[in-house]
């Protein structure tokens, strides 16, 4: 039977890498792909818990988390819930009843209703999960979802994982000759947009304050995309996690308020209107996983009925924090203080930028700030790249932020996020003009940083 | 134009009550049906926060969560979380860097292997949200998955919400000569199993200890089971978020640790060994939603891109708290102290029925038991029931464990799930001979509980 020299046959060998074949969706929407969060992480977040890339006292303005505690008002409610019984046992799939009372005094004035807390609001696991359902329970296989580029980057495998198909419909930058570009001059072309729409659209994402351009719709542009979803039927899906976070007197318009548009708009939020993609991050507590969606019972129903498959409920004892922090906020004025906290620190950036002479595009909304990186390639090549980290590891060497963010963190000592992360592949050539900073930092880390940043005058020609 | 008399025209009026078509995917699983465990549940668990079908004062034995509180050890550690920074911020998607080492230290010994906490361990969001990511990660569109009845009733919209198939494999039921049966006179016939098989099985499902039966799979099941997932090349989710609460004696058998399965076995587990689907849940905390698997990377890390995307991470305070629990268990012989004071709880149950002389399913594990409800209609008849709730709700009148456990809760004030819950329509008739009992409630209920259903003896024939 064999040939080999001792008579002993060799038993085949099995490739078990790769035994049972993983599903195709995760072929799809870059869902195995390294993410450039992971890459960008500091060694210096041990919140992370894992080894990183960068060096271990990189100042890390990648990420959008606080480097400061809840305030202990918040996590009191959290004790107190954890000493009692019912507060840590199963949540109603819909979210606790205190919670849900708690939305709804807060967030009923500004959609001018009385909110059914049965019906009209469901609390998610973060804003993500609620926002995962949502496709869940809407799509079929081949509907398309339409989302602005650069767009928050779950979104795609979210929508592929449930058999949907994204349509990008850009954002455009500002105009080069624009000497302080702000947020607003990111501008959406509405005739692109309803040349976009095919029979098979399905549902469009309506991200403002928009990460990361931080721009704010404004009422003019909302009811020309909601025109377009009530000529062709569609569901919009509001993601305004960031909507208090808005700046400079700019207002924050909610297009399930302009006409006819309750009925087909489920709005993503943070109960913080500040922070990004969680209900409790408004209290500077990403990690408790409490998110909320508010909007008609027709979309509400469906989407409570993926959600409670999907992770059955929430955690208990954190919607009892988020609870009583939303309760307590309009009185100690906390979003208002937090507002003007957030003004101050976006100011310590541009002043940062300002000072170099690099051109950036200030935010009317959200705590990201786009940085445009030099177009010339000195920039990098007389830094210390090493070629062994980000880029070789995931082959994109050749777009200009992804060098430029790696030669930053390298360098500088400053991580931050590459934008063509927030673009399809294909049009990740628009993106790579940008680097996000998050500046959701405490004061001293934001002027450390800045500090450091000045060392990239050498660099700039 | 109209034909009115005032010679005004009408609006056509639009039904916006659905606007939007939800997707197709929720007409299957059963997913928009109303749920039993919404049905059943007492108005007395203020727990759930919202209206329900129940009298005040049922004893709820229906939903299995506990009536008290998690220990005051374990809790502690989740406030001290919540007074630092990195504790109440994002964790890594495969779960906080603590954690992953305490669950490595607590149950590498059990599967004989180092664990990576790299690669073969996730913490998710609930263990439902854990198996729900390996059904994303692995099914292609008309994968089968085999699953013994009765099961879990989440497993069936989670197969099919990912695109798969639900196919069923009866557990038989004890003989009807068996005078005291017990949870191991429940039998799989292998060679149904084998008959069951189709060039499209993908996965089995094999639920040990099994709710709500309580069996706990012999070894020799077990090995029949893994041949014929080895032969087929099939992957096995090994439900055991029970696996430390056996009783008698008996031995938890994992079926990773057969020959040649660890390569194909993702195993869904809890801290507690002792408590339902969710790392938490082992102390007494369901709603803290933090649960976990383990695996071979090539099952692990497909899971963790699914996960990553449906809830990004799970919640962090909660994280080190049952770290903290399962650093501290061994030392405090939690598990063993635990399973004694369950044996006791299960005990009062069983004499309940013993003087009652009904016959039921003694659980070798779990905290289930399962009373095999008369057969004769007096049982019920002889009740006031109104016809307005459960059944005429949800059409399932005809069903007698319905019948049954609706009559247990109305005339003696003791609510239960009936069974042909677990089972799939075309086979509920199997499940209605039993109402399932959850003995995961302090000892003083336990016997108020026991106390009333002695009143069931005037309606016993």
């Amino acid at each position: 039977m064999s040939g080999q020299p001792n008579g002993q046959s060799t038993p085949p060998k099995v490739d078990r890498s790769n035994l049972i074949p993983f599903s195709s969706r995760l072929k799809e929407g870059r869902a195995l792909a390294l993410d450039v969060w992971t890459i960008f992480k500091s060694l210096a977040t041990t919140l992370l818990g894992s080894a990183a890339n960068l060096p271990a006292d990189c100042i890390n303005l990648g990420q959008g988390y606080m480097n400061f505690a809840p305030p202990k008002w918040v996590t009191e409610a959290a004790e107190d819930a954890l000493n009692l019984v019912a507060p840590n046992h199963y949540s109603h799939p819909r979210g606790r009843i205190r919670l849900r009372e708690a939305i709804k005094a807060f967030y009923g004035p500004q959609f001018h209703r009385e909110l059914d807390v049965e019906s009209e609001i469901l609390v998610t696991s973060g804003a993500n999960e609620g926002q995962y359902s949502v496709f869940t329970a809407f799509l079929e296989q081949g509907d398309e979802v339409i989302m602005f580029e650069p767009f928050f980057d779950q979104y795609l495998p979210s929508v592929t994982f449930n058999g949907g198909k994204p349509v990008y419909v850009p954002l455009h930058p500002p105009k080069d000759d624009v000497h302080k570009p702000t947020s607003n001059d990111w501008t959406v072309d509405v005739d692109e947009l309803r040349r976009a729409i095919t029979p098979r659209t399905k549902m469009i994402i309506v991200n403002t304050p928009h990460n990361p351009v931080g721009k704010v719709f404004t009422k003019s542009e909302l009811e020309a995309i909601a025109a377009i979803a009530e000529e062709f039927n569609l569901l919009v899906m509001a993601d305004e996690v960031y909507d208090c976070l808005v700046f400079d007197g700019k207002e924050h318009v909610r297009i399930a308020n302009l006409p006819g548009m309750w009925d087909r708009t489920v709005t993503v939020g943070s109960a913080g209107k500040s922070i990004p993609h969680d209900l409790s991050e408004a209290f500077a507590a990403t990690g408790w996983r409490v998110g909320w969606l508010i909007g008609p019972k027709s979309i509400i129903q469906p989407t409570l009925a993926a959600s409670t498959r999907i992770v059955f409920c929430s955690n208990s004892p954190l919607q009892e924090a988020a609870a009583s922090g939303l309760e307590q906020a309009r009185e100690r004025q906390f979003f208002e203080i937090q507002r003007a906290e957030y003004a101050e620190r976006r100011a310590i950036l541009a002043d940062a930028f300002d000072a170099l002479g690099m051109k950036y595009t200030l935010p009317e909304g959200t705590y990201f700030i786009l940085l445009t990186t030099p177009s010339h390639p000195a920039f990098w090549e007389e830094g210390e790249i090493s070629g062994q980290a980000c880029c070789s590891t995931i082959g994109c060497i050749s777009l200009t932020d992804h060098r430029a963010c790696w030669f930053i963190a390298k360098e500088i000592g400053v991580s931050t996020i590459p934008v063509s992360e927030f673009y399809c592949e294909e049009h990740a050539n628009i993106g790579e003009a940008y680097a996000r900073f998050a500046f959701c930092k405490d004061v001293d880390t934001l002027r450390a940083a800045a500090e450091r940043l000045q060392n990239l005058k050498k660099y700039l020609k």
